[in-house]
């Protein structure tokens, strides 16, 4: 097999040419992806052994199921353990996050208690740059400085509120509650047509998730468990969503995730 | 207790008076709705045993998590095993159907082998008249009638959508793959603001739900399965969403259903 050409690498992936124009090979490492809702993840440069498997089988998992209803992706199909083909498609330099619950970065900017319930669901915009530590920016920032127009800016709110409709109506199945999440959006042309579709990868790296299972059953000492940070968040989920490879059954260092 | 005022028995439900002005208690039998999503259920005016209580937990579960995402239900809180107290509403007399996959009358009507995934999900309305066997209408004759208006209309289709997104995502997180659905919507005020909200129930009388697990693994005879109805519909559902009460291990004729 020649070797492919690398087209980039973060953190948390490599993307590698396709075997078609249009094409890219998406491959999942194990270091975590350095966002808010994965903050303490893949920092000692180690990562946590089969996380990469595994987001490659949930990324999977909720891309396949939004192109089913509808909301389009970059994902076309899975080609092995931690590989997968997707659209070549040109990334927006900013990332939507979508917030249901307040946690993390907007507790502590505007002083809401953690797992305070949002009036209603709350879209931000965040610029691609992580020297800047990928700064929260306004509609009028992206369009002054060009990074996208109005319209581009409305369908990226209608397609993030579809994936948080969809997300929500999944994790709430199993029992976890969606908190807040991140996607990235990128631009593909289909003829002279352009659309945007969701990019990247759906996974607990950009997922804020919290357990909602066994919150009625007290405790040894008496006390009735408030809901929290989903344990050891990557083996479980797939696990409860019925994803998870046979020969995985821990991830090495199980921990609070989130 | 003083007798409570019944406002409407339908086949599946019964309506009374709530505690206060502006509120209905309803109240779950065992028979189910006379609908296309539940053709062979209720018929001999028997039902199932139990249904009611799983049709109540279940609505209860649609509806709160509709509730929490910012999809208005007439859904305020369960009351007991087989009653809920919710928002009196005036029902407008179309029912909405969305469908993901052709099964039952599109089917039918148009030629689709059962199984068919739609080009994209297809809003269909229903008139509400069980003498004339609830026949599909198009928007004209909504709105020549005076059933609803153009605005009624488009907020109807917004609200549909919202709830499938959501719906797809529930079941598609226990294994379950959402092939249509039928929904009533009624109209509140609040002041001299008037909003739509999804009244009635949500449950397996009202939502065609076939299996997506065990698909994989060839049976005794080598054949691998194809995706069908689910079995034993009301008890599996509550016992992958985790809602079955501790004292129903199932319906009594268990079945296939839908």
């Amino acid at each position: 097999m020649a070797r492919r050409k690398k087209v980039y690498e973060g953190k948390a992936k490599i993307l590698y040419e396709g075997p078609e124009p249009g094409t890219l090979i998406q491959y999942f490492k194990d270091d975590a992806a350095q966002s808010e809702q994965a903050p303490n993840q893949g920092t000692d440069g180690k990562g946590l052994e089969g996380k990469g498997v595994l987001n490659n089988r949930l990324s999977e998992f909720f891309m396949a199921g939004l192109n089913a209803i509808g909301v389009p992706t970059h994902f076309m199909r899975r080609l092995n353990m931690r590989e997968q083909l997707v659209r070549m498609a040109e990334i927006l330099p900013v990332d939507v996050v979508v917030r249901n619950f307040a946690a993390g970065e907007i507790s502590q900017r505007l002083g809401i208690p953690e797992g305070t319930a949002l009036p209603r669901p709350i879209v931000e915009y965040y610029y691609k740059d992580e020297k800047l530590g990928s700064p929260m920016v306004a509609e009028e920032h992206i369009v002054a400085f060009g990074w996208a127009n109005q319209q581009d800016l409305d369908d990226m709110v209608a397609l993030a509120l579809r994936v948080n409709d969809f997300l929500s109506g999944v994790m709430l199945g199993v029992g976890v509650r969606l908190m807040d999440f991140r996607i990235e959006v990128g631009r593909i042309w289909e003829g002279d047509y352009m659309r945007l579709i969701v990019a990247d990868e759906i996974s607990p790296d950009n997922c804020r998730l919290w357990d909602l299972r066994g919150l009625e059953t007290p405790d040894r000492e008496g006390q009735v468990r408030e809901p929290g940070p989903l344990n050891d968040v990557y083996t479980e989920l797939a696990r409860r969503l019925g994803v998870l490879p046979s020969n995985v059954t821990h991830t090495t260092k199980p921990t609070l995730i989130n």
